[in-house]
């Protein structure tokens, strides 16, 4: 359905945001738009504050009002006359192969900032934004920036002073463009189907999807799959995750890449039984890669919830609910044998082992995880960590 | 206002996503998680394929079901089956110094994986996912990472085929580091309300304005600013941008630094009048740095909206409307000596001057512009451009 507003109304309304800029027929009311924003006017006291704190002339655009409105300007010339120092930050979203006058505006006089109170300046080319909102692809949104550069530079930046950067190139690489890619398929209304977001969250979670999705492509790692762009990839996880990869596989395809497998656990249960994960609040539903021999034996006697009957007479003539008993749901995560998991069911289960027996087997199956992990873990240097860490080609990965 | 739901109905119903896991008192439903999730299950006849392509026994949580689901397994077995390649991809979210048992599954499945089928492997580390959904701080999430990269490194995984990679230091540093720390101050109904994006919108768009905020804080660019955290930031923008930096600005001070200040521009008019910024879509609205000076006088003498009177001999009588002449406009922009354009105004506001004039002078002045822009820009080569993006120090930044 299409709801059209009266042409009249329309017309007096006077929209300026970052994407659209529509006047009332006596064109931009800007005492209007400066209250509506909040800033501060631009007065002629100000502009003579430039023109004496830095020794020239004040540029035209301020002379004739072109600069006409401020945030805390003021704040900038107060440090500035008590000899300390500010950056200037300027940019661009590089939409078109050639600037028009109008785009040169605030670089004549982002210029002019810079060689009057010489100071450092950087500017940003919004590509991302540009692949975005535009039908640009990455790379011509890459090329545009670039052949933008040019135009910039060419109104005399002092290239000792000045940071040029593309945010594909500078935010973060082939990972970064493959994230922006994926934000680009997917609707606020979509994560909210998936995720479950309230419009109260914050968009750092709403953003947050991309960055868990993208290690299923390769081009996201141009360091060890460069050339490799339809590696398939398969991700073993819990099935919780689940919700991140549907959305993975249905981008996917649109973005040119291949859907990446999954193989799909179900939960390491909690010692207090199934019906959650472990957490991390409560350091007694869990046994910790830190807990020592006997934190270890306590928890499992104390905690680990039991399907054994109340009492030994009890469970030798009625045996265990093996369905129940979280100490066999951990031998079924952690007891390499077959064979001696079947035999310790079988005898749980008919009675034949007590509670006692089969805790204390389950006491030395993760002691013996344990001590093995963390033996392993104390021999981990830094060095390690960095070898591992290091963003490097894998000469021999499939070896 | 909160709702408490009857505790019955909250006790059945299932909840599993990335952040909850909660069962109904049976524990989880895997099978109806399977079929709402609509993924596979993994079926004794994939299990022997397994051990068939690997000649390995398949690994324990193969045997008893505890990887239980997955999503196109078989065809990473079809490919592999045919000599083709794959890779590994898993992850964790560092949120607690100690790993428990449950981490280690994954981890645990993994290494068997990697090591039965010879494929390289990439684990995630979500530190920016732990800094969006809890209290701790940038630093202490890569602490985190780091930490329990010690973990998944101990459990046995081959330096060869493995990169670990935490998000904060891959995706994009010190930038990155900035932008979901905005974001996290930021609401979907904040940004609703700044920019108005509609819930049919992709999250790229809810997702780019923290990439355009954080230009403002020098602690984006370690490069030339580190150490100078605190170094105020200047934005010279056109009024449009105002909304990117309110949002800045606001978020600011939660976060440590200091809000940027603007000066902040009238809209450079099209030639055809005041109501609208120039278009790159119409060609004609606008003076390209590219045009030739030829285009540029027919431009301006065809189509700059003209205050002047429709006759020479009215001209004469009733001299120009300047408030809306864009030649006027236009000279208010390029013509530097406030002397001469103030004789302009004059004499075309009484009369004594007629539009052909004004127009031809201004013709000659944005010629002069566009040659010198031309001229200069020709003369940036792509080392220039380069020595401009390259990520470093400005050791004269202040000179």
């Amino acid at each position: 359905m299409t709801v059209v507003a009266p042409k009249v109304e329309k017309e007096e309304e006077q929209v300026v945001n970052p994407w659209e800029v529509s006047a009332g027929k006596g064109g931009i009311d800007y005492d209007k738009l400066v209250d509506q924003f909040g800033c501060q006017r631009l007065d002629a006291a100000t502009i003579d504050r430039v023109a004496r704190l830095t020794g020239r002339p004040p540029h035209r655009f301020l002379r004739r009002g072109l600069f006409f409105a401020h945030r805390d300007f003021n704040e900038i010339l107060d440090l500035y006359e008590k000899g300390e120092k500010f950056y200037l930050y300027t940019g661009r979203g590089p939409s078109s192969e050639a600037l028009h006058l109008g785009h040169l505006v605030p670089f004549m006089f982002t210029k002019y900032l810079q060689d009057a109170f010489k100071v450092p300046l950087v500017i940003q080319l919004t590509d991302d934004e540009k692949f975005l909102w535009k039908n640009l692809t990455v790379n011509e949104s890459k090329r545009l920036a670039r052949e933008n550069a040019k135009d910039i530079i060419a109104c005399g930046f002092d290239v000792e002073k000045t940071f040029i950067f593309s945010d594909f190139n500078f935010v973060g690489g082939a990972f970064y463009e493959n994230m922006v890619k994926v934000a680009r398929c997917v609707t606020y209304n979509k994560v909210v189907g998936i995720f479950g977001f309230s419009q109260e969250d914050h968009i750092g979670k709403i953003s947050f999807p991309p960055v868990q999705a993208v290690p299923s492509f390769p081009s996201s790692f141009p360091h060890p799959f460069s050339g490799m762009e339809q590696l398939r990839c398969l991700i073993p996880c819990a099935i919780d995750q689940d919700p991140y990869f549907r959305m993975t596989r249905d981008v996917a395809p649109r973005i040119g890449c291949q859907k990446p497998s999954l193989t799909e656990s179900r939960f390491f249960p909690a010692l207090q039984g199934e019906s959650t994960k472990m957490s991390a609040s409560d350091p007694n539903s869990a046994i910790y890669v830190t807990d020592s021999e006997e934190k270890i034996k306590m928890k499992v006697n104390k905690y680990a919830f039991s399907g054994g009957q109340d009492s030994a007479e009890l469970q030798r003539e009625l045996g265990a609910n093996l369905e129940v008993d979280v100490p066999i749901k951990y031998l079924n995560f952690f007891l390499e044998d077959d064979h001696d998991l079947e035999q310790i069911k079988k005898g749980y289960g008919d009675g034949s082992l007590l509670t006692g027996k089969v805790k204390n087997l389950l006491g030395d199956v993760l002691y013996e995880v344990v001590k093995r992990h963390t033996r392993a873990r104390a021999q981990v240097t830094e060095e390690m960590v960095d070898a591992f860490m290091a963003a490097r080609p894998l000469p021999n990965m499939f070896g």
